[in-house]
């Protein structure tokens, strides 16, 4: 059973292989009183994995088998559909026990997600208690930190001596989803410092807590911005964050493995954001087909019907591009230049942006760097395409219509388009921030459209100084 | 000085500017006492934050009032540049004192990025042992969990009781990153298990460490990528991981405010990468614009070669688009309307995969889901299209080469190449995982340039077939 003794040599994911083939024989064979024993020993992350990958008709007499505070763990592991899959298999008090051992972010997250009428029943089981507590939480703004925060903290009062301290963690500890951070509150529950295990470890057992505790509390409101809850704990190293209300009363916490999970989903609606896609709470492998083309058509469809300018220009100019032909080629790769370059700098920025390295204030200072940068880049582009027509083009291919002029007009174009597209792209998502839109929007495809018409402007402006049609 | 007593109705960032402005009267009063009280008190990142907001020449000087320990935790939070203005305005007998008590995975992120003559010097101020650790860590791979990882951990013996443990904690525990995470290896060094200061608070006194640690533990090697890590931090919701060798034998350990910078890095590296440029460790903002440019230049050449196609089939086809010149005008609209098509399945599926929702065998599953996404988005589209180049383009804008035929030819090329480029963007990023490179390469800038070349064949097909020219 000793997973470590065996592991000269291994790593963690072939330990993990081995022990899934293992219960899975153990299932096979019937041998209920090992499994059982053997998940118990388990991480509960590993024994939800090892049951969401079992047969769906013996999943539920699988998960029975666990004790009441494995099976809380493991159901808490679940993604949503294997927690409907459980609590339909199950009486209502077996639903209660599970309910009142669920952490109550835990238990909040899972209620946004599961469908109406399985939320009602789950209602209807919790003690009133819990279930005033799940619907007060459910009433904070979406994302805000009152949504991700958790009830179970321990709190101590600034006169208690560190032997008391350590007689409450111990009395009411077991179920507190963080005992090394204590949150020191007066009798009115406001927050008055906070206090580490660390601390009281180091400390006489005389010591009184207000002599120990750090009055210079990091901590967040109930409608702060997830986003910003994410940066105090990146930017200060926490592994709890009190949230208190506007009279400054703590009414909950956020623990540092709730934040690495905001993390991720604020990384996906970045990149879903950028990529043209309305953000969705729900993962691409479990979201069904009419909901990503909700989340996607809406996008397709504007930027599709934006590309109408430059249908508009082409048409516009078709006479004075039927007597240069050549340079009807050398559109797509104008177009693609400039969407890259713009891309470029728009994500640098947004990203800059994200972190903190970049604050709207630093605006011309970005553009004055952008457009170094682009005069660098577009030159570079140009001088390499002027001699790529000439060479490639003209003399391998044999294309009659590739001219110096025509090359200088191609090359010229990157140039300008280059510098446009790389200043407006950086400036762009700088605006949105501005006005608090998410620059994640100012990203690729919108900067392409934006590029494509200007970009097309200048190749016509271009072509009629140096070809003079 | 009791931050949280006006609390109320207040945010953090508003109690953060009060005390910077009460700060900067301190220092230009010159009441250097008080400056000094005021910032031991202070979170080590907010006077980080506050000294690299006051003038150069003024503050290795007040960088001085601090004490040992504070100064050594400001420096941590410092980034390089501030921490080499720092290091150049101190004595070597100073230095060595801030060496000493950086915790050796601090040291070693600031000898990555200091230049070669600070970092000479830094190691001789550094003593033997310290100077053969940093040495050591150097050595493993970048973006390794041997490079992340630190040294500072309590180690117990399996032997020990409770109160033995409790001693040992108190008597290390001062300099360590985590205590509350307590690593039991044997007398080889080989990691036994782990034993959480929780469970040695709810145990009693005499009960042993080989009964209570949990020997079912998660750790890394020394040479894991540092992505793999931070999905262990986020699966299993770990405060700390353990870090072996080939043998078995524990090294260090990462600890989780580490893999939130892990985590940042990593989406960095993704937004660069997917919008086409060379990933770089420095932030936008400290970056100069010649780096940059070295970083954008490469995607960006190849990705205008690569548009050559594009120009070589209008070439070939001109004297046939000649012939319909109205189809010119919608070239831009079909390129735009893959590209973006595309890019949405590629990041939907780039995302999936870093996320572990999505692995590569699930590709079959992958591409039938994309295929029925891209008809419905494809239908959409094209229907949109069909009915607003007729009413727009042919009946209100009077251009008269919208015909019907024409009108079905650009909808019919919408359809095929959403189709085809929803399935390639999802398949590429599958493809690249399976061969080992990040998927992230394969995102809009590149998909677009697959997709324009298809498009445009797919374009004149359809056009040939059609309009029978």
């Amino acid at each position: 059973m000793d997973e470590l003794e065996n592991a000269d040599a291994l790593d963690y994911e072939t330990i993990q292989e081995q022990r899934n083939d293992e219960l899975s024989a153990l299932l096979d064979s019937r041998n209920m009183r090992a499994l059982k024993q053997r998940m118990e020993e388990m991480n509960e992350f590993d024994v939800a994995e090892f049951l969401s990958e079992i047969p769906d008709n013996r999943m539920p007499m699988v998960f029975r088998l666990l004790s009441k505070e494995t099976a809380s763990d493991v159901f808490a592991n679940f993604d949503v559909p294997d927690q409907e899959r459980i609590i339909n298999s199950m009486t209502d008090s077996e639903l209660a026990g599970i309910i009142e051992e669920l952490y109550l972010d835990d238990a909040v997250d899972m209620m946004e997600e599961l469908p109406a009428n399985v939320v009602k029943r789950v209602m209807r089981a919790a003690t009133p208690q819990t279930r005033a507590l799940i619907n007060q939480y459910l009433n904070y703004p979406e994302d805000s930190a009152g949504s991700i925060m958790t009830a179970e903290f321990v709190d101590l009062k600034k006169y208690m001596s560190v032997k008391e301290s350590f007689a409450r963690i111990r009395r009411i500890g077991e179920d507190k989803e963080t005992i090394y951070i204590c949150f020191v509150i007066s009798s009115h529950r406001k927050l008055e410092g906070i206090v580490t295990v660390k601390d009281l470890l180091l400390a006489d057992d005389d010591t009184i807590i207000e002599d120990l505790m750090d009055r210079n509390v990091i901590f967040a409101t109930t409608t702060e911005d997830q986003e910003s809850v994410s940066e105090k704990f990146s930017d200060y190293d926490l592994m709890a964050l009190p949230v208190v209300d506007t009279e400054g009363r703590l009414v909950g916490i956020v623990t540092v493995d709730d934040i690495i999970d905001v993390m991720e989903q604020e990384t996906t609606e970045d990149f879903e954001l950028m990529a043209a896609m309305t953000p969705s709470d729900k993962p691409y492998a479990r979201s069904g087909i009419l909901e990503i083309w909700k989340n996607r058509i809406p996008w397709l469809m504007f930027l599709m019907l934006s590309a109408t300018f430059t249908s508009m220009i082409l048409t516009h100019f078709e006479s004075m591009l039927a007597v240069q032909a050549a340079l009807i080629a050398f559109i797509p790769t104008l177009m693609g230049t400039g969407g890259n370059s713009g891309a470029q700098a728009s994500t640098a920025v947004i990203r800059s942006l994200s972190l903190g390295d970049t604050e709207p204030r630093d605006a011309l200072r970005v553009a004055w760097k952008e457009l170094r940068i682009a005069l660098l880049c577009g030159l570079s582009l140009a001088c390499v395409n002027f001699v790529k027509m000439l060479i490639l083009d003209g003399m391998i291919m044999k294309n009659e219509g590739i001219t110096i002029p025509v090359a200088l007009t191609v090359s010229l174009a990157i140039l300008f388009i280059v510098i446009f597209a790389k200043v407006v792209g950086s400036m762009l998502p700088i605006a949105a921030e501005k006005i608090g839109v998410d620059p994640a929007v100012m990203a690729n495809p919108l900067i392409s459209t934006v590029t494509d018409t200007v970009s097309l402007l200048i190749y016509i402006y271009i072509a009629k100084l140096i070809l003079r049609i």
